[in-house]
Parts: C-alpha cells; structure tokens; sequence
C-alpha cells in the first residue's frame, strides 16, 4: 500500500482539535464573509498567540495568502526579494506575478534556504531605473524550505536594511507552528517590522485555512474587496476561522508541531543516509542517489527529490513513531 | 437576537451529509492536490449527477470558480456576456476582470435574472472591430439571481446562437441543486453546448467547496496548473470533495434543495408583501420600502435591498417551517 | 475619392510646427528614453503652458496614458468614475481594466458627455463592502467626448467632493488644446486637484504623442518603470517630445485647435441636420437616419455614428473651408 | 561634450530615408489604426523582405511588441523559454509577464548570447505538473544581446524540437538588421517555424517603430483588439509605417545595418581592451575594469557595463568612422 506519510506535511489528516471545533462551529445560521462570532473568536486567539493588536483574516490557501501579501506590498513594476527556492518563488505557479499582475520575485541566495544577509545588501543599494524591476518588499519564510529556523535576530538582520528603505515585509509562517515549536518566539514578530504574515493551519494539521496576520493595520483598507476579488474571502468563513479556535485554544497549534519536530529529529537519528540540512523543524533531507530513489518509491513510500537534489522527508502532527521506524527500517534496507 | 436565517443560504451550517463526509475522509494520509481516492470518488458520483463523461475539480470559492471560468473561455481583449445582474457582474468584485486581465463582463438585460434572448442577436451580430471587447463567451446562471429556474430548453435558446458562432459557454450553478430540485434535469447539460459548469456546494449545504466540471475536456490541459496560480488547487483536496459525496452519495444535494425551495414557497405563501419575481427555487423578493425594512431589522432579521430594489429572502436546507412563520408573522406586523 | 476629413481629428496629417521640430530634434546622438535635452525642453514648455510644477513624461499613446493613470490612482480592487461615455468606458477595449489589472470603470450619467455632479453623491457616499469595487479615482475629459467643454469651475463641482474623500483625479486632455481654444483656462488646472493629466499630442496636430503631467509629483516615483513595463518609454525620446515644442513654442497647439474650433462652428452653422449637442469645440453631432448616413457614405464621406446614436463630424487642424462647405453641400443634397 | 555615439544603438538619429518617408506620408487625410494606404504598402514591403505571406503590424514599441506576442503565445500560468540574458528577460522591467499577467520567463543559458541547444531538453521533456509554469513557447533573440547572429540551421535546431512539441515561437528581431548584414537570410525566416517575429525599426535607424509579423495568421484574429487594449494600436499609423517604406524600398534597412556591423568590425580591430563575444554584428564587448570604465566616463564616452560583467559599445547606421577612431584613442590612453 502506497505510503504519503513522508510526503508532505500536507498528506495528514486533520487533528482532532482541528475537526471538533468546526464540528462545534457548526451550528445555527451565522453572518457571512467572515463577520461571524467564530472568526472573531479565532482572530483573538490569533491577536493571542503573537501578543499583537493585528487584524486577521482567515483564507483558503496559503498560495494565495502569499501571493496577495506580495501584492499588497509591491506593484507589478516592482520586486520582491525572497530565498532562491523560497516556495513563493518555485511552487506556487507563479501566483505572485499572477495576483500582482507581474511583480517579479528576486531570488536570493543562502544556505538551507535561509537568506545571506550579505546577500541583500546589493539589490537594496542598487539605483532605481527604468528597466528593471526595484525591490518594494522582503519576503521570508520561518521554518524554511528545508526544514530550518531563523531566530528572531536573524530575521531582524535582514528586516532592518529592508524597513530602513521604506520596504514592506512579508512571512510566511506555513510552518510557523514548527518555527514555534523549535523555540522560535512568535511573540517577537510584532517587534520584527512585519508587515503582513500567513499562518499556515494546513500544514499545522488543520482542515484548510490560512491566517492572514496584518500587523500594518492600515493595510486593513480594503483589504476584503482584495480578498473577495481573489477568491480568499469564504462566505461560510466560520468554517475557515474555526480550526484555529481547535488548535490554539488548548495549545495543539505548537504541540502538535512539536510532536512533528519530534518525529523529524528521530528519523534524523536513525537515517542511512547523509543529512543535507540541519534538521530543526519537521524536515528531512537527505543525499540519496536515483537508484535507491526508485527503490524506496518500489517498497512503498512516496517522498519527492527538491530543489537542491536532495530527496526530503516531512514530519506532520499524525506522523508516528512507528511509521518512522518502518520507514528507518525500508531506508537501511536500500541503503 | 440577531437573525440571519433568510440573509443568503451561505448563512446556514453545513449540512449532516456534508459534515458525516467530511469526518469519514479525515482518516490516514492522502496523497495531495486532488488526487487523492476521495477526490475520485466525488467525481465519479459528479459525473453519474450529471450522467457525463467530464472532468471535474474542487474548489474552494464560486467566485473563484466563476472568474477561472470566464478566464479559460475569453481573452483579456474580450467580453463574457452576461445577465447584467449576474452574481459574476455585480457581486463579485471585479474578480472575472482580476482572473482574466481586464476582460469584461458586458451585461445582457432581462426580466426576473433570465437573458432576453433577444438582447444576444445584437453582441452577437456586431462586427469584430479593436476599439471595444468583442464577445468569447456566454455565462449563465441556473437558477439565476432573482430565484427563478430557466428550462433546458430555455438554455439551449440562448446557447445555440452563441456556440454557431464557436464562443464558450460557462453555466454559474451555485443554486444549481435548487434549479434541480425546481425540474431541471440535470443531465441534459452535457446536451447543452455548455463547457465549463460551477455547481455550488456552500450555498447547496456543503462546507465551502465548488466544482468545477469541465464537459469541453480539452480544457483540462494544465487546468490544475491554472487553479494553482489562482489559489484554487487545495493541497488536501479532501476536505473539497468530501462533502460532494456526503451530498450525492445519497441525493441530499437535491433533496435538501427542495426543502429549501418548499421553505421559499411556504414564505411566498405567507408573504404580505408584493412579490416581484416568480418563486420558483429558494428566493422570495419582495416590495418593501425603506422604513418597513428598518423595522425588520429591528425586529432582528437581517435581510437585504437586491440590485432591482427587492428585498430577498433566501431559504436554505436548514430553513425550519417554524422560522418562515416567525418571519411571516414580523413580516404582517410592519406591512 | 474617399473623404476622412471629418471622421476623426486623428485623420489629420501632423501640422507643419510639429514636423519641423521633429527634423530638427533629429541630429546628433542622445541619451535615450527621455534624458536628452529635447524631452527636457518640451517637458519646460509643458510646464509653462500649465504654470505648474509638475513633472511631465511623452508617451506614445493616449490609451495607454489613460490606463496607466487609471492604474497609478486605483487598485484592481477599486473603481475609476467616469462619465458613461467617457473614451476610456467607449473607446479602449477594456485598457484601464488591462493596464489596472481588472479596475473598473463606473459609468455615470450626464448630458452631451459632461458628468451630472448629482450623480456623483451616491458612488461617494456609498459605504465600502467587500464584494465591489468602491470607487478611488474621478476620471474627467476635457473637452468632452461630444466636443463640449468644462469650465474650471464645472470641474471645480465635480472634483471638490472626490478629493474630499482622499481620492485620485485624472484629466484626459486627448483634446485639451480644443478646451483651452473655447476658454478653457489651461493654468487654472493645476489649482483643481488634478493627479495626473494626459496632454493629447495627436488629436492636436501632432505626429503620435501625448505628455502625461504628474502634478502630484509623489506619483513620479518608479513612475518610469511603470511606463517601460507598459511599453510607454520610447528609447528615441525625443521624437514624442520634440512636436510638443514645435506646437507648444509658438502658440500652434491652441492655434490650430482654435481653427478646428472654428470650422465645427461654421460647419455647425450649415449644417441641415439637427444638432444633438452644444459646439463649443471641434465637433458636430446630428441627427441622422441609416439611409441618410449611408447616402453620405455613397458620397465618399466616411463619418461614424456614435454612442448617443448621433453621427458626429469632426474637425481638426487640417480641416479647410472649402472642406467644411463641400460637406455641408453634400449634406443639403441627402438632407 | 558628451558623447553617447556607443551607448546604444537607441542614440542615434533617424536615418534620412526614414525621415524623407514620414515627411512623404504626412499628407492628406488618412484612415486611422492601420488602416491607410500607407500602412498598406509597408505591410506589402515587409512581406517582400520575408519573401513570406504573412499579417504585419506596425506598434510603437519593442518591448510591448515582444510582451503581446509572449501573451499571444504562452498563457498566465505558462512560460516562455528565453536565453537568460535575453532582452525580454533582463531589460524589459517584467514587461512579458505585465502583458502575460504573470507568465514565467524561464532563461535558458547559452555563449554569447545563444541559447544552448543542450539546455533546451530538460525544459520541454519536464511533466507537467501543477506547481510550476511549464513552457508553452520559445523566444529568440536575432542578432542576439551579445552581437552575435544565429545562422537559420542554428534557429532551426532550437525551434524543432519546440514545434514538435506543438509550442508557439517568437523571435525578437529588434536587431534583424544587423542580423541580415551579417549574413543571416531572412526569406528563411518563414521555413523555421516562427510564429510571431518582432522587426525592430527603431535600433535599425527608424524614427520609433516596429513591426510585428503574424506569420501564424490564425493569430492575427482579434490581434487588432489586442494591440489597441494594450496601448499599440496607433491612430495615425502612417507615422509608424511610413519610416518601413523609406528603408526598405531602397534596400537601406539592410545597408545601414552592414554599415553599423562594419563599424564595430572597425572598432574591434583597435580595441585594446580583450574582446569578451565575437562581433559578428553591431557589438563589441569587452574586459575592462571599473577604474578605466570611470575613466572613460570622465573622457566623455558613455557606454555602460553588461549583465556578463563585459562593457558595451554599440554602433549604428550613424556610427562614424571618425568615431570610432576617436574612441578607439581614448580606449587606447586609458587602457
């Protein structure tokens, strides 16, 4: 039987927290477009879980939460700056030029998907001119791609030169449930200069949602319309909000991230084969030929090669430690 | 307290079918981005609803849905036609022009939601020149904004003109089930001529979902690629399709329907007020001038002005008789 | 012989001050897209015509400088208001739409082109909602597209309640120089409130080009980057800028829209037709039947029948005397 | 004084058989958007220098003209193939994907300016799938950005293994000309499975103008729509067809561009910088390090540094060979 444990953190299902709360949310009629008790509720569990005084909006896809956020912050003859294989620039279609009618995404180098800050400097100080396209935003990713976290210092570094310009700053935080769990402080983004952040449930093990977090309330003008027009404004948004009320009211959000993280670090610990990024989150990568490739897919167990060549492997909230060993166990087998 | 029974049928829960679905999915690890077993499941029974060969997405916005539509039958130099009060052109933002690069939606008049088929001759009939946006498409609505229900003879009308000239046609089912449930037979769409079908979930009782349903299956190459820039391919397609099997499986999708319908005619029944368009699916407008409206929002029902100065009322799957004859009974009080 | 004397003012050939200034910018080498010192001159004598501080780019097409301002004042989100048939709701195929990335146009009503300022209250005061575009710029022309003219003060009405509202104000000068030779006063525009203002090179009598003039000088950041990705930043700059100096350095611009002017008042004063709107510019438009129309069209003159269902003549530079009372023999003989 | 003779071949005036031609067109009335004799008889002469029975168009500039037909070509959620340092990709502020709404320029790499053969397989035997933008067309560069001219059995090995795959082909041609002098044959153009062809007028000594060749005249449908919503559908066509007539009814297109490529030939054999691309057209490249490009600065001589790191003289049909000698004494006292 094929497995998609390993996959994505994607292929789970939704936890328990997650499905009871919308199970609850269920109930009598409630006023549309997010402007229901439910999503007021979730957006202060939001206003909680970062100590801020943030509006917050709950959305259907993390790709489009993104791409608006870009939009939102940079305009089609502009730029923005982000990780070389950040997911913005290599997996989501293009969406940002596509929600921002051509805006470019600038790639940027860095080890394990993080940013070089020495990398930045360059693009920032580079004149205006008419025939390219000058950055206007920062976006950044916490966890990263590959499985890594910045501390909020590191992130301060490459904010600072940005807002100093005048820039926006975006996060996308779909993994930010595992930056948290790996001691990342999501309190200390409101100090950061972020501007508009996505919190991603989906991947923390909620049926689908995305919060969309803008610290920069007076990006909140509109901001509805521009949902609306992009299709990210639910009618029935309780269903949307309610998973976060599940996961954050009890703390699942984190816990259930740190269960990931856990299951990472243990299949780290019994991998065959070499590890290509440290493992701080719920990520895996590893160096693995073509050969054992196909041999791992043969006995069963989906994971894909990424951008860097390694083959990786994701840990999720439903991820067990049974599963980890049985796929240990399939790894030493073809290794 | 604050009633929204009758405010839009995206008010009401989802319905038992929908959520017992959506629980039995959550189970396990899936494969992403619809193609997991689920996600085929509720196509095949998308097809036997509709007894055609199709392809068929889930979504998560009609808005979305719709723009991604009109976007695959017309170029951003050109015009989709349209009831001048469809959702598409007065309701969703702009979002067909957003999708699809300035491509306009040129508004069809026509009494009670239906397209005068004699307002087509003329768009239809005008000469290709550059200054203006020549139509690629005809977009229909079953049933339409104004609760009301066109025959598949009614659609063919309107639809054989505009396929003789080789444009596309895009059929807006987000009460579809209602239509449905009012005798449209279902499976006389794939007769039609139409290409690309939306039917409603969200307003049909569902958790939100849409799907798209592709008759003109040549349009399905890198349709997914499509639906992802646009924010419109859920990584766990699950939770999109599951309600669609919860509510076909075993015909709720048109059975709650025609309890909602039931709901409308028991109000249209009871209605002291002069109703302005046929009651034929799951809406009742009314004549109601603006101080006897306020006095209903006093009363705590909260119901809107429509475009053509009504005041609609919209029974859902989960509209009680008792409700209906609350509002009746506020509803004499202020006439 | 085919007749296009009085089908547009753009049938025109290019007057004689703006070819001799083309062939005299047309020596030596230059810096290119819009740093030579002939588009630095031009854009002076621009200046002196508006006694105004503003900054000022030559672009090669009225269309596109109409989307670009559209898209620099309004979000895809948001509406432009303009009169129902104002060139960029009629004329454009959708390209403020194109350019703003599915911005919409908001018709108003008001007669022989000219916005009612009664029917601007309710688009201003209408509250934001999510699910339209709220308006966030005004639109005007001047002259209007049924060759009436504005006066300052006229303007002044329409335009005070806009920015009132924070919101943006373009002004289509496609024929401004026809404005300023009926009265209207050119310096008092920059006390109005006027954003962004498009001067019509083309339609005066100049080979194609038309200056936009950014009198909110904060608009001119990235502002050529905008134009290049547009395709509106010629490289050989100077010949977009040079016929501005040719008609700006002698007075011809008004000069000859003063003539146009003149030959639409004595074609007017010929004409055995009914006259459906005030001359007070270089247009006439009448009432005339199909198979009078196509009479005239038998007779070589090919003239349009408009919006309004008028047919409308136009006069421009070029047109002569003997022209306008050869037309109106022709006419007298089908009347 | 400054000189920026070889700053590009943007600098440089109109030759006179493009000015003698417009100052010829400038007479009488002239039907408008392409519709005039004028544009006629240039339209028949590009057909000549093609040898091939194709739509020509004649738009303002080359940066929109390579946009629309990348938009013609590849849809949003699409890419264009291009060699990285192709115009389109590094010098067109994201033009492409303005007009495309968000399409991909995938840069290909390649020596000099050409694309890789080699690197072509990957791209076009990738699956589809829904996260990335696959390729839907190929975009060529002739002469390319480096002066170097691809032979038609060159293009033809790029473009084969494109067409087999039944994807569209553009080939920018802002440099035809020169491409032409040196050797390439036009008239074979039309066997290589071009589908949409840019002829730059401007870089080839026109006043601003290129024409867009349609040799897939299926495109040509609506194309006209297309052109004037994006801003390139000029009203007075004559202006933009007229410098074609001049240069190509007396064979000066090609002429000039020899004379242009004879230049750089001259001034490559006095460069004593090391010479970074063969000059087989109207470039020359060369090392040389920022304290000497300062100093030629400071000399007078504006030339800029390329994306290779190379630094870039550029010669025209204005080109002199007092210049060149002239230039080639300043390289020689700083070098």
């Amino acid at each position: 039987m094929a497995r998609y444990d390993f996959a994505s953190d994607n292929t789970a299902p939704a936890a328990p927290e997650a499905m009871a709360a919308i199970v609850a949310a269920n109930s009598g009629f409630a006023s549309g477009y997010g402007s229901d008790t439910v999503s007021a509720r979730a957006a202060d569990l939001v206003r909680g879980l970062l100590d801020a005084d943030a509006d917050v909006r709950f959305v259907t896809s993390g790709t489009a939460a993104n791409a608006i956020c870009c939009a939102t912050l940079c305009q089609p003859f502009e730029a923005v700056l982000a990780h070389e294989h950040a997911h913005i620039a290599t997996d989501e279609t293009g969406a940002p030029g596509f929600f921002g009618h051509g805006l470019r995404i600038a790639g940027l180098p860095g080890p394990s998907g993080k940013i070089d800050p020495s990398g930045l400097a360059a693009p920032l100080a580079a004149p205006d001119q008419p025939h390219w396209q000058s950055p206007a935003a920062l976006s950044l990713t916490n966890a990263t791609e590959y499985g890594t976290v910045y501390s909020a210092d590191a992130l301060q570094a490459l904010i600072a030169p940005v807002k100093a310009r005048g820039y926006g700053v975006h996060l996308d935080g779909a993994r930010l449930a595992n930056a948290a769990a790996a001691g990342f402080d999501l309190k200390a983004i409101k100090t950061l200069g972020v501007d508009l952040l996505v919190i991603g449930g989906t991947k923390a093990g909620m049926t689908p949602t995305e919060a969309i977090v803008l610290f920069d309330k007076s990006l909140t003008r509109r901001f509805d319309a521009r949902l609306k027009q992009g299709g990210q404004l639910p009618s029935k948004g309780r269903f949307y909000a309610a998973p976060f009320i599940g996961m954050l009211e009890d703390g699942a959000f984190v816990r259930h991230a740190g269960h990931a993280n856990g299951m990472a670090r243990r299949l780290a610990e019994a991998m065959p084969f070499r590890i290509n990024h440290p493992v701080e989150a719920n990520a895996v990568f590893v160096e693995m030929d073509e050969a054992r490739l196909a041999a791992l897919h043969a006995a069963g167990w989906f994971v894909y090669r990424f951008l860097d060549g390694s083959v990786r492997f994701m840990c999720s909230w439903a991820t067990t430690e049974s599963a980890v060993d049985e796929l240990a166990d399939a790894l030493r087998r073809i290794a």
